[in-house]
């Protein structure tokens, strides 16, 4: 049973609407869920002694291909073009399910590690990966990934159609910390507008939400001019993709008739400044879709544009980008804090369970153990977090309640036994350097 | 007496002049300096087994105030006027010789985990800042500081001067890691004409080199401008600052003049993006000043600007800048390690001691423990270290061939009893929230 406290916790980072910073608090956890926060009297669970951490909801990843690990520093000195060139030809050589799995895992225990408990991950080979996912203990959204073109998984498009229609029940066979369902078309620049038709019935059908890259760059903005005389966005509300709730990856480059579709039908941004810096590919404007209301979560990309899955590093980097294109006097800690929690948990349909930490949620936290030197003295707990803390200091994680980080180790991983795999598996990508 | 081998070291990042990187490779300590890479015989020294590590020269920071570590968090939101008056006030209430000690302790046990052997440190009451980072094992530099007005120190411009004629003495006396002398005026917007004259002359008589802000804002150039009609650099060159080696803090906004007297001059600059970020202060063109010639290091800045002295975050950050001013394929990885060692030990004067790994030069090293799931795998070892590397996987450190880190813990510090002493003093800024 999922029953444990954390007792004494010297901060207790809330993300509660009042964004209440408790010190000193006591979280009781029931079957996986907060049953209480600072009751009278206590249970007689298992305890965790907080009073050297801060505790905080887990990070949640929204937009990320945690089976790219694999590839971390293969594609380097690059933009958007030439690093889909390098990467698509290195995962054609390695990536079938099995190496997808691979990937994951190491993705899903690199996330972990890091204090992120929740990503949406769009890859090949979904069934593999979300196994190898849940496995680890992450709370995995997966789905269906859907091109014209058979692609490196080599599915024809009906192929395609036939496994989305067959995903709800191998996502529900899984199982794992509840996810909600999705399906993934890449992008309007793989995917047809007839085909998008497709997925958008099939997304109604099944009651799922819709992920895919939008408006990452400006490129990708001109080709969807001129393929449909249109923005991205358009084309997807056209097709009827935004009748589903849609997770935008990037949103980089949306004009503001854009910005007002995606809020109106209750789209969200997977905001992913490390890869678009990165791969040149532009800044998202966060405190302007913050402002208008458009839902704004952070997200890493994979770690061939992003080289990890460290969302510390993003948080810190959504803050600069924020000074940046406006002032540092914009930037707003609890804002920045939200994208990478509450924020993020709206993005991807989770945020009457996650993103927070309130009676009746699921248990999905991390302990921060505060003891570095390079937390202390602590003056300001979000900027603490958003501009200090680190992926090291993430001692302890649950998601749904289950620990699936005990002192920095995966529970659930043999480490050792992970690397040795991967060795194996790399030396096919020798060949290719 | 510092001898020790580093034995079979996975990979070795030499930055020497053909940025080689040496596998399995053998590195020889004697007295504290590189005496043998490969030798066909080894000494009977203390071996570290090197066999899952990458061994790197020591991080240089080229532009830090470490006491202010004390003040992380302490001003958010603010843009560099702001900053400066929230600040001084928490200074003028704390930064006695005492506490500048204490703050100077904790930045460098701070620097030292993080892989960071070598800080360009401007803070007041330098003499004992300087003792107290020389205690914890740091290459710690440092010097007198120099404002027209008495300043938070109480000193009035005689008694400074004075203070400068006695440093060398001073720093002799101290003595630790080799480090040259500096002095340091604060800015040409806190630090007269006259006054920088006499700073000149005095740097002439002592053979020191100088250290100050330079062109960290636009309206530091506007104010310079209005008030001696020229940009900072020129203010300096006339003042003959400049016939001192001397490094710019930020150097962010130079004008194509302003480089080209800098280079002639061997000037440098200490390039600090996350601050210049977090300030609103404008970002520094470093692809432009390397391919120019003018010499740039990398730097954090102080914590309450930067929140932490995190150089890995640092280097991350100079790459995507280069990015994002220039495009991704100008990132130049070998570049932007080279401005984090060997470049930041040429923009200090120190390299002929420092900033590389060979024969002859002294042993300022880092191991980095590849063990983490971020670290794995590795198919581009500079990418590794620039995008996905951090301080926790800093394990060991060396400074002049002595462990001042060993197994991710300082040799030189009671952490426990320093956190109990930053604790007491801390009330007193209780008062000024």
């Amino acid at each position: 049973m999922n029953n444990f406290i954390i007792k004494n916790a010297k901060y207790l980072v809330t993300v509660n609407t009042k964004n209440e910073i408790l010190t000193g608090a006591t979280i009781v956890v029931t079957d996986g869920k907060i049953a209480a926060i600072n009751p009278p009297n206590l249970p007689d669970y298992e305890v965790f002694d907080g009073s050297s951490h801060l505790i905080a909801p887990g990070l949640i990843n929204t937009h990320t291909h945690l089976a790219m690990a694999l590839l971390r520093g293969w594609a380097e000195g690059v933009n958007l073009d030439g690093f889909l060139e390098r990467v698509w030809a290195a995962e054609g050589a390695i990536m079938d399910g099995e190496t997808s799995a691979l990937g994951t895992e190491l993705g899903a225990g690199e996330a972990l590690l890091s204090g992120t408990t929740t990503t949406l991950d769009m890859y090949l080979n979904p069934a593999q990966t979300h196994k190898a996912a849940v496995q680890v203990g992450l709370r995995h959204i997966a789905g269906p990934i859907f091109f014209d073109f058979p692609g490196l998984d080599g599915l024809e498009w009906p192929e395609r159609i036939a496994f989305g229609e067959k995903w709800p029940a191998i996502h529900r066979e899984i199982g794992g910390a509840f996810t909600p369902l999705f399906f993934m078309p890449h992008s309007v620049y793989t995917d047809s507008e007839e085909h998008l038709i497709e997925i958008a019935v099939l997304a109604k059908k099944h009651g799922a939400r819709i992920h895919l890259h939008v408006s990452e760059t400006e490129a990708e903005n001109k080709q969807s001019h001129e393929m449909h005389g249109r923005t991205p966005t358009k084309v997807l509300l056209d097709a009827g993709i935004l009748d589903a709730p849609t997770t935008y990856g990037h949103g980089v480059h949306l004009s503001d008739e854009d910005i007002s579709i995606s809020i109106k039908a209750g789209a969200s941004v997977g905001h992913c400044p490390g890869s678009n810096l990165k791969l040149g590919s532009g800044i998202a404007d966060l405190k302007k879709y913050q402002d208008l209301g458009l839902i704004t979560g952070l997200g890493t990309d994979g770690c061939s544009s992003s080289n990890d899955l460290d969302m510390w590093s993003v948080l810190r980097l959504a803050a600069h980008m924020v000074a940046l294109k406006h002032s540092p006097v914009d930037v707003d800690l609890v804002k920045i804090f939200r994208a990478a929690t509450i924020d993020g948990a709206k993005a991807v349909g989770l945020e009457d369970r996650i993103g927070s930490i309130e009676v009746g949620k699921e248990a999905d936290l991390i302990a921060i153990d505060l003891s570095a030197l390079h937390l202390t003295p602590v003056h300001n707990v979000l900027a603490l977090l958003v501009f200090a803390a680190g992926r090291s200091d993430v001692s302890d994680v649950w998601v749904a309640g289950n620990r699936v980080v005990r002192n920095r180790s995966l529970v659930n991983v043999d480490v050792a036994d992970l690397k040795a795999r991967i060795d194996i598996r790399m030396k096919v990508l020798e060949e290719l350097k």
